[in-house]
């Protein structure tokens, strides 16, 4: 593929099978579906960004420096993290020209070969900046150049990018003690397409970081006094009603193990207690936690907001990195993770209810067929989430269809969402997911195993309708 | 694909690759061994509606009410077991009318897009009913009409379907305390090719709901006074000569794990008197099932019935469901699933004797390739069961032949076995395993990884000559 | 595929999808990349043989009576140890004739079809026996007379073989205690592209069989005398640079489990010494294993041996063919295994060391996408070895290169290695890696997910530059 026409036609039929039936009619099936609005119910865009909607700043910035997905490739090839001007805690030195963090980059970004994340970059600067050359050493400060010349127009202005981009809702992750500014901001000026999301795990899970200041915080925010466990529930609603007020359709939770698991009233009072008060017993953070994952359902089921449940990885694996640069820098790995014991107390409780709605992710594939897919096909209110994190990739799409499609059905499953940091890989990512579930849904068809009309009909349900079902953004 | 004849051509095609070349290899396979008689070694047709032969009831009760793999995927989106016909333990009311039950079956068919019930269904309606449009809302009463017409006709009588089907031997599934007068009826009219098999869960495991009451009726049809574990066994012991006579070939167990672990005499007398008297120990009811399944390998290393093993399901996963409409309502969920420790004990005992052979089936796919085959692979009397439960679909099927043919080989793997309690589904399920298999096989060949005359015995072998062999029917 | 002409088309075009454009470009890929040296870093070929170099014995030997691969499929079928001349431990009669040896397995090659062995087997046939034909009951004897006639000619004899095989560095795998005679000869006849591999599982693992014994042979062929554990670690530290001073690259590690956790030096002593003195804790034999091993990794850390583990074998899981034959008979099941929890402490310690170098090697398919592949792209330390034993197939290289390339990337991973016991097996090994990468680089190519160039660039990188890269073999 040396020539520029070569490889565009390649481009035309990425993610697509090469047999000539098949290919012909995953082109069919993404045209039908390659311009229907983005929903984005899930993901890490800060709102600052949209609700001041200055222009971005740089392409280290842009694609690099904020995304673990891109640095710890480097790293993992000994790339230090200051070389590519990741901050540190301390304040200590790092890179701090973006064009030096380019340059390094760009000659290393080989690594990408074969990855996902190499595939959203090329996407990215093919559709956004319109440059076909792979970044390297020798073309770094020229692409550096050409793309710092877009960012400067008003064109590529975070809400212009936004209004291109066709994003008919895109959900960004919130403490549960944020006092959603930006948010406000947007909805006051008319901007309603972006919707907070109610994380509360930092006041959730006693073992977190500050969790005494956090709940102090939770008190200020949301003006109930929290001095013992009901007034800590009735803050908690509080806040679920004010993210709803600004636009919320849901909760997100992250937790190492699937358990929610109701403890009674007494217990989790007493746990509260000894926490506060600094006190805590042995496994009370690990029976807290399942416990007020349970008493977020029951809230769900009440308020309406869709529960979303990521699990099981294990942060900050690497102490010295964590120490060094903090939160979210690459080094969180996934653990195996048992679905059917841990979330038989909420399913039982609410699983058959109409008013609750549970998104559950996972890191371990092997949980798709064995345990979710089974699940999510007989309770009623158990939905899959996509293939997420290191399964956000056409090979990890690929696996997820497979595992869950005859299961569970696609009408158990949640559509996609981007779960993205970098705001301008969105429409890569939702791009790969319609061509991948467009060639999937074809390979079925020319298998016999269904006809055109229920592939286009679920090529449009996995691109769009069942994710506006499923976080109740129909209305 | 909207015209008949497309669609027939299509389905000749089914589940074969769109290569032509491997298309062309596949369908040649197929060929060879699509008019090989149904070996069905394990399965839960009821025999009473073989040994009565009388019409069957109607399209509701055909193809929705009795089959959880049917109601399960509409209860998930909602529809609720009343509305479907499900009958419920205290007897309050139900949708009676099987029309209004099939209307809304009919209504909701798109749920099963791309699933393997929705294939089965499709073949019988197309196979068995001349019917070659999806049902929908608004043809459902025409289908209705057309399906309850045929089921009045003499050549759809149960008995008439089974020659049809070209069944060689189907396997029933029956209660240790069952008396077989069913059975025995068929045998009294010399039809052999019905057989029980021989499982004992109620009266193994502890935690059965009327254990007792079970022992009791073990007593009862034994004719062996059960009064302490000794008789006990005795009482088994002559359960397994009966059904053997009226043809068993095989017993039947079910457990939540792959536990098979004997206690000593002394232990397991002591358990069962315990249990017997209502004051059973913490964990005599696991202890005691892993004690009884080698109990059991050791009656069939003397006996010579075929011993297989169900494992990994958590029955009942929805206690609502369960309290309203009991047992087999679709909300058994799989566990994750050890193999390897759980199963020395009896390998070490019995897996080298050639008197014994033991059929085991796993709901966790990633002990296939991990666990299973590599014992396969080196014990003699160990066997791999089929693609289990949601696992028998096209990907299933595809991902076991990838993850075990290759340890195992074809030659260490038990067939096909179709599983259902929908008997009209016996042809299609097992039209499925010789497509996938053929097109498995032809995958191969094209890739210069086995030669024609190989891929043919081996379609052969998978299709019918090692079932045969596994359950000993042979002869 | 009945004619040799057919046949040999096919065998070019072996492991490659039958689509015409994937099919050319993997033959393109393959070009680029079959005639490079091979690189060997793990395996289990006898020193003896290449130092001695003595004609190959007979057929059975060759290809029978040492290769566990290919007796436990005849085994499982039924076909005794005994007469397939594998040596019984107490000297018991076993076959002694080559010649009848090879007619049972030539009677039952058809077990291996679909299999690796079984396309290793065909390789070797063809393409150093020129053999075109598969065995059976009748061809066995001519088979036998013409594979005997050539290990009889000096191009045969296994230095020849060798430099035919283009091997560019084989290493074996040699006990801690080895005096490593056959190495030691090796470079003094100035042949050095043969390597020792130090693995101490026999003086690390407290429950090894003559344990005692193993450390008075560490103490006497060390020097030092090993009365305490300060005196072990000196002891392992010698042999580890004796190993090194005869050119060994790495070390290798069996391990039941993936515990890699330090005791304090306290402790450690304290468990050493109960063992030697005969009276071993309860769990002292699995913590001082996992101390050991995070041992090794800061003796590697200091001396720049590269460390492999191989993880997650239950070994002779077969008490009585154990008891009668002895180990590596093809009754090593895998376990299902843990890496998140159990590598963090020893990536925390020399995960980031530039010193420091880990391959690790799984049982566990699932292990590759949820906790290998993302550790790897994290820690610059470690990195994934080949697919490992079962997984040393088409289908398992397919299921690693789909699981681990988009996570970890191909700068991660170690390349391949042949793992085999049967030297003439090597290049057919070699190959089979070659063609299922060129044939997967291609795949993704033709998907558009990346360009030829790239795919060119990872053939070569799979094939030969990472595991020189790895195993530090490019100086």
């Amino acid at each position: 593929m040396s020539t520029t026409s070569t490889a565009r036609s390649a481009a035309a039929d990425r993610c697509f099978s090469p047999e000539p039936e098949q290919r012909a009619l995953a082109r069919d099936l993404f045209a039908g579906v390659k311009d229907l609005p983005i929903v984005g119910p899930h993901g890490h865009v800060d709102p600052r960004m949209l609700a001041e909607d200055a222009p971005l700043p740089d392409p280290a910035q842009l694609f690099i420096v904020p995304d673990h997905y891109v640095f710890r490739m480097l790293y993992s090839q000994g790339v230090p993290m200051e070389d590519l001007g990741v901050p540190s805690r301390d304040g200590s030195a790092v890179e701090r020209d973006p064009r030096a963090v380019w340059q390094r980059f760009a000659e290393h970004f080989h690594l990408f070969r074969g990855t996902p994340t190499g595939l959203w970059l090329t996407l990215e600067l093919e559709q956004l900046f319109d440059i076909h050359e792979k970044p390297n050493g020798e073309n770094a400060g020229r692409l550096y150049d050409a793309i710092q010349d877009r960012l400067r127009r008003p064109e590529y202005r975070p809400r212009a990018l936004f209004e291109r981009f066709g994003i008919h809702t895109l959900a960004t992750t919130d403490a549960a003690t944020d006092a959603l500014e930006h948010h406000r901001a947007m909805r006051e000026q008319g901007f309603t397409k972006v919707r907070p999301t109610f994380r509360p795990d930092a006041v959730l899970d006693l073992d977190t970081e500050g969790w005494r200041a956090n709940v102090e915080r939770l008190s200020a925010v949301s003006g109930v006094d929290v001095a013992d466990y009901p007034s800590f529930l009735r803050a908690l609603e509080q806040r679920r009603a004010f993210f709803k007020e600004l636009g919320a359709a849901a909760t997100d939770h992250a937790s190492k193990t699937a358990d929610v698991a109701p403890l009674s009233e007494l217990e989790a009072g007493a746990v509260f207690e000894r926490a506060l008060s600094g006190t805590p017993g042995v496994d009370d953070a690990r029976r807290f936690t399942a416990h007020m994952l349970f008493e977020m359902a029951r809230m769900s089921a009440e308020d309406g907001l869709v529960m979303q449940l990521h699990v099981g990885s294990l942060r900050n694996h690497d102490a010295g990195v964590f120490r060094r640069f903090g939160l979210d820098k690459g080094a969180d790995i996934p653990l195996a993770t048992e679905w059917t014991r841990a979330l038989q107390p909420v399913l039982n409780a609410y699983g058959n209810d109409p008013r609750y709605r549970l998104v559950v992710y996972t890191l371990d594939e092997s949980s798709y067929s064995r345990e979710l897919a089974p699940m999510a096909g007989h309770y009623p209110a158990l939905t899959l989430g996509a293939p997420w994190w290191f399964f956000d990739s056409v090979k990890g799409m690929e696996r997820y269809l497979d595992a869950v499609m005859e299961t569970a059905g696609a009408y158990n499953l949640a559509g996609f969402n981007d779960d993205t940091r970098a705001f301008a890989s969105i429409p890569a990512r939702h791009e790969v997911w319609r061509r991948v579930t467009s060639n999937w849904l074809a390979g079925q068809t020319v298998r016999g195993l269904m006809d055109a009309d229920d592939a286009h009909a679920l090529a449009r349900a996995l691109a769009y309708e069942q994710v506006l079902r499923t976080y109740r953004l129909e209305g």
